[in-house]
């Protein structure tokens, strides 16, 4: 692969990832200041996240925010693949989520692909990945979203409403499509060819058991693009609104370049590491650093390159003015690697100390998340 | 197609079958006479669907019973696709599993494959599956199933349960082994590609729930083979029995050759029909008899090809010898087509009348068949 070669697929991201190639080749559109006003229209200030064009394309967010400046409400709808324990890459999108659902005061359906990530790897068990989706649901949960606005669940344990549904779209989509968006072959397994009917159900299943359309806005990460652009062909066919989405940028691991991924377990700070972890991880972590304190008091460092500088400018510092200095500093060579990355290390931990707390607390609000909401669902279950 | 060609597959039948030749393209077993001897040694009578061959093939059957000799209890499964009306064809093979269980005195599960005629048939809505699918359990209720022993359920009812199974199926199942079996391409829809992994559930769901092997015997009209065949390829994977199934030849329409069709509403004489339908539709029927009355009484009739004489035969004359005299009467020529058809007529319409008020009566025992075990079922949800 060369080096301006790269793939972004709902399973795999390989290679430097261009962005704006990306909205072409996916057809999405490029946030613009336009759309940032209007945004900040409805939120007074703007998310980090946004300013920072880490959250960097959209479909329809326009359309969204014209309805919702008429009183019509959206719903918002994002997911996770409990295929292992979450890291912080994953918490970008969810609390760029959160804070959607405060400045807009909206429902959330949160899915959990238990079933995928059972169909798509190989060596984990069913029972695996109910155990990962219930683990994972404590993070989500300790990222405190509004309790009586969220729906938390898994599609294995929710498939009794989400597989009749599920049936709605399959029916109109073919084998060949499927191929052409996600690659699929004649050995893919015949689950992993279904698939993406459950995770178009979330995009209209409000409106279905409200019986009446309303808007949907999701949230995610780039690479799921494919699932929603064929939700977005077949829902008008079910009589159904498009969804709209906005997504984010891949959250940068701790070893040059790529996507943080869970896979490796060096690259990427659990939501469950240890301070030992986060200290060991992060002292080992790529930088944009010289080769020599000497060089870099008098170069400088390279903060573009610098996994570290990322970390502060997704998730570890939201001031802008702070993050400047930051970035001036290590360009003017007087803040050195070692010294940035203690920094670093110090608010990783504190995040963490704080996440781990609401983690454990979250055990106790599972049902008020979970279990209530799917009660309720059971009762809409003849619909 | 020319005379000797024929091809079956679940969702269709065309041409002038040879079951000779489908044993051996589906690699199945023919009943030869040590069975039927081996089957009479629990049964002490064989039922006339054996005796006339019309339940014809197996897959370790032989099996089954030697199980059944050491004292483990099998169960049935069968199925019905819920797409419209019932019509006495379907009731072959469900009346033959009803002795079946009464002989053998074992549990049913019975599958209402809503999920799949919704699939496969482009104008039926998930609401007329649904339907279909409640109606039709009323025709299995009134042959007088054990209401202890018998769970009647539809995929999209119970796919809370039949989902998360299915997965486990469908992971080991690749797109061009559907391909091979049931002829898919890539036109074919994502949900009609899965199917089969809801079709297999039933084969070991039983098993499943109880936590140990149970033993399976599908009797289901040759047809359906390609499902097991592949069930019988996956649940080993998965630690389970390899179902056996014991198969029947298709159900003769009114017109001349190929199976009983629900689409030619003429051809077939339906559970909800009245008595004016069934004169009218028995009265038009395709017989063996000659060119004219005389010729009739002088050269005689043919009731192998008499689609009359094979109504007795799968239905209306249980009785071997009784059989014998109308096949004699028709071929010395004393019993002419008129006089056959009334006979028929009079039994087709008692039997009929018999069967609707069953119906109307199951309407009160829906809930002892359906929900109750539903909700049983559950309760064993987690698992």
């Amino acid at each position: 692969m060369r080096e301006e070669e790269f793939s972004v697929t709902p399973w795999e991201v390989k290679g430097k990832v261009d962005y704006d190639r990306l909205i072409k080749e996916f057809g999405t559109d490029k946030i613009e200041e336009g759309l940032l006003t209007e945004i900040k229209k409805y939120t007074h200030d703007l998310h980090p996240l946004l300013k920072r064009k880490i959250f960097f394309s959209h479909r329809d967010l326009d359309w969204i925010l014209a309805e919702y400046s008429k009183g019509v409400k959206f719903y918002l709808y994002t997911g996770r693949g409990p295929s292992g324990d979450v890291h912080l890459g994953h918490l970008v999108p969810w609390i760029f989520t959160k804070w959607l659902q405060d400045k807009f005061d909206v429902e959330l359906w949160f899915q959990l692909t238990d079933d995928e990530k059972y169909l798509f790897e190989k060596k984990l068990g069913i029972r695996d990945a109910k155990k990962f989706a219930r683990s994972n649901a404590l993070d989500i949960i300790a990222l405190g979203f509004d309790p009586e606005k969220t729906h938390i669940f898994s599609d294995i344990q929710l498939s009794g409403l989400l597989y009749p549904q599920a049936l709605k779209v399959a029916k109109r989509v073919n084998f060949s499509t499927t191929k052409a968006i996600f690659g699929f072959n004649e050995q893919s397994n015949i689950g992993q060819i279904f698939f993406t009917s459950m995770q178009a159900v979330p995009a209209f299943l409000p409106s279905a058991l409200a019986e009446k359309n309303i808007p949907c806005l999701i949230p995610h990460a780039i690479d799921q693009d494919p699932h929603f652009r064929l939700a977005r062909d077949v829902l008008p066919k079910l009589g159904y609104l498009k969804p709209a989405a906005i997504h984010c940028k891949f959250f940068p691991g701790l070893k040059e370049g790529g996507k943080m991924s869970a896979s490796k377990r060096e690259d990427a700070i659990f939501t469950t590491d240890s301070k030992a972890d986060v200290k060991k991880k992060i002292s080992n972590a790529f930088t944009g650093g010289a080769t020599s304190i000497k060089e870099q008091r008098t170069k400088g460092g390279n903060p573009d390159k610098c996994s570290i500088f990322q970390y502060y400018c997704y998730l570890f510092e939201w001031d802008d003015e702070k993050l400047q200095t930051i970035r001036n500093e290590c360009k003017g060579g007087s803040l050195l690697c070692g010294e940035c990355k203690k920094r670093l290390i110090e608010r990783v931990e504190k995040f963490l100390e704080d996440h781990q707390r609401k983690r454990e607390e979250a055990k106790d609000l599972l049902d008020k998340y979970l279990v209530e909401h799917s009660k309720k669902i059971f009762e809409l279950y003849d619909k």
